[in-house]
């Protein structure tokens, strides 16, 4: 955490950061750090420098910044503008099954529109959180040199920007999407064929996430799956998909190559990260972890699928 | 198949033969063999000598009888009474999301108090399919030897038996069981609690299905996790739970042992044997299977999972 590292180690990451309202079965948080690239950013700083490209407003403290570089998060890409941070409420009901979105300010996010610092356009990776697809482009063509892209999504984009959604989809190396949101874009019943369906679309790999049970990536020469870490409670799930895509494209900001094993690897991280997301409000399961507590549970990981 | 195999490959099954009425987003078929006893015999009959217990009626053709037969199944323990064979009508909705039972005709089914032949009394393993948990006992009552004993329950037992349950429990190796059950049998919030309490109930190790989404082992030394077989289509889920089980219990009455390696082995077989299972009605996709389609599949299986 905090030491130097070279580009070949950067990571770019850009989404939103937020102030969140939630309230989950085992309690609730008002107004807390939350976001894609907050959540992203905290997961891959254990692997790689994130560089955050992200608006915020006049209400965010200088303490949230002094979080992000504790933990060696690059905070030159986070624009301060006059107005309110991007604010969301919401409700997790029914042992987790159900999430109501109770209240969405957008804010100062709505005048997003990304500029990368100059030092920012050579990086090793790129992450594309999940912002409007016209703005991921836009992103990308400010990028001179990357290793690999990778970007989420969701089913607001896919309902109302696909046309830009596609554009984006046909430069990067991997897509990260959820399993309802596969099935809406590419309109299959099974998720293998989803998979093909997305991957004809454009991205090398596509990384379908399925929760609590498991991620699968499909490629054009393999496929593989992961489980969950298998915990004894969940507190708040929100973040998870953007701390597994942190610790995934940390690790590939490590390795920087896209073989069986290398994603293996990035799948595993990806999927540890989240696990330290869920087990805490906010951002508080990411910020301070020690490299043992993330080796236990990699190791608990493999051993759950270790069939030899 | 077909091939006469020692008392140290049989596998005892007793459970349910039905006629299933079943509609699917992909057909529909009409009074088609079913029952728990028919799919795991079927899907155990690649690997050990199945002995099935189970009771029909007067309607039940000589055919019927033929199928388990050439598949190497011994019929002696099915008794044939007068009335009408069990008879199942249900309806699966929404891409397979919810299934509606239309009607439930117990028939003979409702008299049935197993009675085991008595060169089923010693054998090597036992499957106790889904039927009343006192019946369970009773059956296990007469079994003189066996080497590994495994049951499978339901909902309707867990609200209406659960004392019986809990007296069988403690008499079974391995209990299989669906998520729903076992939180419903638990109490608790996580798959990972819910197992914790089962295996306090007696059994040493408990299989959760989580149909689509895998299956996990849980047991006192080693958890394992196996996804299930990426399949384009599905045709009809009627069985999936039992020809797992089969196939798990058939690989066990072969290798006799219940180490990591094994119960790793059986997790395959039973997920491979019940992807064949779900790609067509009734026991059609489980009745002529061929030993390299069988393997083809336990290899891309072993793939999706293979870290190294």
């Amino acid at each position: 955490m905090g030491k130097a590292r070279s580009v070949e180690e950067t990571l770019l990451i850009v989404g939103s950061i937020a102030f969140d309202s939630v309230e989950t079965p085992r309690g609730s948080v008002d107004m807390a750090l939350g976001g894609s690239a907050s959540y992203a950013s905290l997961a891959a700083s254990y692997l790689a420098r994130p560089q955050v490209v992200a608006i915020v407003g006049e209400d965010f403290g200088n303490e949230h910044l002094t979080r992000f570089e504790k933990n060696g998060v690059d905070t030159e890409g986070i624009e301060r503008v006059r107005g309110k941070t991007f604010h969301w409420r919401g409700r997790y009901r029914d042992n987790f099954k159900e999430r109501d979105t109770i209240e969405t300010c957008l804010n100062v996010f709505e005048g997003f529109d990304p500029v990368l610092p100059e030092k920012y356009q050579q990086t090793c990776c790129v992450f594309l959180g999940n912002i409007d697809p016209t703005l991921q482009s836009a992103v990308l063509d400010q990028v001179s040199r990357s290793e690999i892209v990778a970007m989420d999504t969701m089913n607001f984009w896919i309902n109302t920007q696909l046309k830009a959604l596609k554009q984006v989809l046909r430069r990067v190396d991997i897509l990260f999407i959820n399993d309802e949101e596969a099935f809406q874009l590419s309109g299959a019943e099974s998720v293998l064929l989803a998979a093909e369906e997305i991957l004809a679309l454009g991205p090398r790999y596509v990384v379908i996430k399925r929760g609590e049970y498991g991620s699968l990536l499909f490629g054009p020469e393999y496929r593989l799956f992961v489980p969950v870490v298998l915990l004894p409670r969940v507190v708040d799930p929100t973040g998870a998909g953007d701390a597994f895509a942190g610790g995934f494209m940390g690790y590939l900001s490590k390795v920087k190559a896209l073989d069986r094993t290398s994603m293996a690897g990035a799948l595993m991280r990806g999927t540890v990260m989240a696990s330290f997301a869920v087990e805490a409000f906010s951002i508080d399961g990411l910020a301070e972890l020690e490299e043992p507590a993330i080796d236990h549970r990699l190791k608990g990981l493999e051993n759950l699928i270790d069939f030899r």
